[in-house]
């Protein structure tokens, strides 16, 4: 009735977990195909069966190891289009090189934009994504898209707990504004971490806190966790000026090493993420807390398929 | 020597002004043209002369009347591309559509990525233009461009006066991160003005200080002033907080009703501004510092038209 | 059954009445929808809700304010496309720049081909549009679109009427082939208003008449009303060639000022015209006859959405 | 000093004669290529020798054989642009396919923008033409173009000719306004032929005389001449109106048969055309007068070789 | 179901035959367009009725006369582009321009990415063809393609008959990988016979077999038969080298003069061809067996219409 | 004087040896840029200075990392792209997915053409590269380029050796006209490696000589060595047939393990071979010889730069 036949959900080598989450919530097939590398390191992937006609959804997140992924994703891409598909839609829950999105310095690249070209030069029709380091990334895509957030997860997870006394704070100052409706969810007061490069020594890095922390419980809010070394930092000033208990929330779990002995050895009450990047067992803590996305991506495709509103999904 | 004739260097309705200033700067003729208009409100641009071959510059800031002076760059670009122009640069010192860069609520445009289109669409070259609202919109363009700054003529500025006990504050958290750099170059704390919708009442907005204001003189910074309501509501807040002196400073005047009037009435101890936007005389009061972008933007023209190092300018 | 969800039919801010007489012929609904004006201008329309996947109409006339009105169309369009409309056809009675569709001096643009590109990058998939200035037009789009008349709608109505001694002539020579075709519909004699530019003094202008009306009643008929200064001429020039009643008939009501006022003090019999542009009550005179074209452009809508022969329609 | 290398000429194998005389106009030798045809008709240029970094000029009329001329065109254009030409000039003195410029019925193509659409896939950055048969069609390009006219060239030839009781009439109404602008730089009177389709008979068409000519000498002015059927029509009909000399001015001599017959059996007192189509020897009549449109391709090329006006050529 | 109304079948004026078979595999009308030649060849397509939304598919093979064939193709595409059909196949059971698929010479164009670029720009959504001469030209288009392939007919059909002592021999080495595909599907062994321009006369070419054909029957394999001249020197090489029996077996029966002429005279067994190109009467031979590809196109066309695999047809 | 400023040489970091000879060859300085490479694996490149203006020529071959080398040269086109490079030449001795140029098989992509789109929407004006797996692939371009061959390099130093006796033969049949073009040049038969699947094990291959080996000096060639698994087969089989002394001729070094050791324990005379790729000092046999790209890629800069022909390196 849409214009296109039935979903066919794909996953990519990247994203097995997560894509046999949705599948589940979708009670669908997930549907494999053959990828083989030859000893060039060149990728071919081959599908089983034809999806001519149908409404594909190939889910591939960009992390490591991030330009195999992205190429996969892409061949992919066009191998579905050279097969006809009726439509095409690359979800990737955590999008790589999405904080090369502008020129903060002379001379280097936008690399967030390149991607989003390259996407859409592959063939995709549509695109789904959560939580983009920035929102005008969004801008860079002229397909249309549905670009998601973990926001609501994280934070009806919070106010669900004992607030008392909390405060919000961010991990750095590009988070401000993401932090500020963090704080206003759960109606907490807001503090920030600065990070400011000495003027006589650049590679020295001044920390601060900006904000009242003395005795209260902090909420350190981030959208992803790469090494954890800025959560190290964030914590110990936060320590210095007085801060309880700390937990972590944050939505892109990349955990790369050493992430994990970096959030083992803290002082953390909590930490909250999500899977939008499979994590393997090893790099699980006993005070983490994952929260799945699959329901969230699960019930847009089903929207994004049926042609009905995925803005109602958070009372839009 | 460099694959185009001679610069050429034309000024929109928009920019009269600056364009003049700009062509002093280079010991250039500022060239004129006809900008019919016809009873049903359409324009007409008309070339006095050819511009086959050449390397123009086309100066028109995006202020009002927005639409018509978008249109009129849009048909000057069409009509030098039809003329067989060498090279064409839209000279922009302030865009348009800039604040609308993302969705962050769902089913609304991303105005500034339709703008970017429609000046590639309409056949620019390269653009140039001073203080982006967001630095990604850079990455809305897939043509080359100069995205300029006026941080360093407005921060060294204040570097030359009398800076003890200064504090810089941003006007809101949108421009925390360009906040915190304009504080690292003074050498100053940092602190922020937060606005935050009441949870219960979405029209009511309860606004704090997050840092520490208390017995400083404050130099409250953003990138534009529109009617200036924001920035009443710092001062006061910032006066409540126990602010001393406050000076203003940012890039954009675009000063429409009632800015003036706004800004006249606070205790204000200096305004500090650019003229990206042309600034009549009766808009001008008494505190206010005008440094001009003039010797920027000519300085890059000459550059950019010489095959030069733009990036040097900075010491970059 | 034909790939896009249902019709959702919107109004833009310049096409009220008509697009609310469309929705009344089609028995549906006309949405509504935000459309905030910041102090700066810059606009910002926003969706009551989702169109995802639906078949939707945008109707918007680009009459004056002529730049806000394309502006609007264009930001409507990239919300429709980023709000993932199924299929989005702008249907602009009236297309601004029509006549800006050559270059018939050198060193201007040709807007009617920017525009057309603008609402092309813009993410249109058709358009609808009645009586392009010129029929070359629609070769300026690579989008399929329905170039519609009022041709039959204007002719069958003095076909209804008494024709005896009847004469048909153009406003000027630029509707010489549409004035021969009406002329042939309605089986009477032809003749033209020529303006000729002197030769010695380029403002002064020579206007005569080829063709016979002496005694002759005539049907004085052109493309769009407006200033109605090209009528006032053509009104003397033929009065003073003998021609006994006048009446006047044509697509477009422009009607700018001093249209009305220039009408009113003419001897016309009958001013016969379409609604294409919403027409105020105060601009309505006794004599003037409406033809509305809501339900061509009604009944084309269904077809277009139900995959049926618009063609049909006029028996082609 | 203007981003290319040297004008380099080619002939494609329509346009021998012309490109010859330009070639001499410029002092220029006029550059060969080979032109493979294989048994099963696909063709394949192949340059002589390197065209990297020039700034080349393919001269190629499409008269007929016309999609064999069309096709020479693409490929050498594509065969250019793969050696690296610096910059590609498609010079098409007659545009074919310009008939086929907008919809006047429905479902059929607009074949003039595709052609101009296939001219630009192929890789021309340039194009330069005469008389396009409508100038809108110059709006179906994006890329830049020089279209211009020998208006020019005919009207100053009659202008030194006696017009003493000269009227200018066209062949038909498509070239009304051409027609009245023939006539003002004459400073003659106007009129038409009209022809109307029966009502009744749509094979069956009326000619007619709208203006006046009796007792007067004839310019019979046209845009191209193919079979020269509309000709004789309108010689007939004008003098039955009492046309005294008839006289025949037009720029594309496309002349095919009948032409020269019905040429030869007119009493024309002259045929004035230009060379825009090589003119073979034996479709030469006695009464013709060829004026060379060499000359103006000549100079404008080498003004655009040099980035210097070529509207002041026409004091424009 | 799958988004576009019903199969719309016409027939290009190349195809009639072919089309026709497919029409009634389908059990389908074929449909039947005006194609108007003007004095000037251009070429003007109209439809008797609408496609408005339709799923239309195009048969038109790219034989002589190859550039008027061509053009039509594309007029028609832009026909139905702008009449709204809901997609466009461009069904091309023999392309052109294959041979031209690369640069083997410097300064000679890609004639066969050329046009796919024309075919594109024009507006098909999809194509079909049959045994490209290379199959990389399938690159040479973005949009998606069924690239069919005869191998199966032609091969099963020798697989039915007597193959002892048979050998698999190509015209020349530029079929040697298709041949070896042939050779293994009859598993028979494999010979090339090899055209070798002299060092010292690049107009002399001398010839030879690789491989043992001594004794053995030969099928020789190519896709296509031209003019037939290599098919001459490869029996000859092979009956010198002891050839017995030799039969010849290729897709596309070109058959340009002399082509029948060469095929009568040469002691050939059999002569099993497709269809692809119609083949009228005057060409047929008593030792031709010509195997219909109109089932292979009809099931493809049912498949693509109906959203189902193509691939499974071959077992794939 | 050719429309650019100065060649700027660049080394992205899989081709630093070969750019230092190119750079050596041209006397040019080898300029160097940062490479960043983030945690998760994001790389970001920066200049140390300014290429506006100039002609940038970047040197990479697309060998292992293979995907971290094309996501590097596409950041970096980007890069140089936004820093205004005047012209920006892809230099990529080694083409990546080259083989997967087809759909010999269904539902699979054609990574060549993915490749290239990715190349162009990154920003490169043109390519250079080195005997593509098939010529074709320079179709999937559609900038210019220049695709040159080592095949005179690497058949020039056979001619200078002892032939007596000698016979090229081609690792496989893709390599039949190529194998064809050298054997011509060097004068000598030609035989075939002839690899077949089994009909009833497709796992199982069967290996034949084509064409007589017997007695006499083999030049096995192919395009590149990769694991050196297809030349291990071909010589043991040629050996079956009686060949003699076997020296193996390639243009592309790939040597990915375990091609080093096959080459050592084949009784092969001698591998000539080019430098495309760099070869570390650790894969250097004894028996081979080295003949190294860089005058040829260093020449053809110069040429390209300064607008000269490049064919007539070779005398075309």
């Amino acid at each position: 009735m849409y214009g296109y036949g039935d979903i066919m959900l794909f996953s990519g080598s990247a994203s097995r977990d997560l894509a046999g989450e949705i599948a589940e919530y979708l009670s669908l097939p997930l549907i494999d195909y053959d990828l083989i590398e030859f000893p060039n390191q060149n990728l071919l992937p081959r599908l089983h069966g034809s999806v001519r006609g149908q409404d594909v959804y190939l889910v591939q997140s960009l992390n490591t190891p991030v330009h195999r992924n992205i190429m996969e994703l892409l061949l992919m891409i066009d191998t579905l289009n050279r097969d006809s598909a009726g439509r095409i839609t690359a979800v990737v829950p955590y999008m790589a090189y999405a904080r090369s999105d502008k020129k903060d310095q002379p001379r280097v690249p936008i690399g967030a934009r390149l991607l989003a070209d390259m996407i859409e030069v592959a063939g995709a029709d549509r695109y789904m994504t959560i939580d983009l380091h920035a929102g005008q990334i969004q801008g860079f895509f002229s397909i249309p898209g549905d670009v998601l957030t973990a926001f609501h997860l994280l934070s009806d997870y919070f106010i669900g707990k004992d607030l008392e006394n909390a405060v919000v704070s961010t991990v750095d100052l590009g988070f401000a504004k993401k932090g500020r409706n963090f704080a206003a969810k759960l109606g907490t007061p807001l503090a920030f971490v600065e990070k400011r490069r000495a003027q006589d020594d650049p590679r020295a890095r001044a920390t601060s806190v900006i904000g009242d922390v003395e005795g209260c419980n902090v909420i350190l809010v981030d959208d992803e966790v790469l090494t954890g070394g800025s959560v190290v930092e964030a914590v110990e000033i936060l320590k210095q000026h007085g801060a309880l208990d700390i937990s972590l929330s944050f939505a892109h779990p990349l955990l790369v090493p050493p992430a994990v002995e970096n959030l083992r050895n803290l002082p953390l009450k909590e930490i909250v993420m999500t899977n939008t990047v499979d994590i393997p067992e090893e790099k699980r803590l006993g005070n983490m807390t994952i929260l799945s996305v699959a329901p969230l991506l699960g019930e847009v495709i089903r929207r994004a398929h049926e042609g009905r509103s995925v803005g109602e999904l958070f009372n839009e």
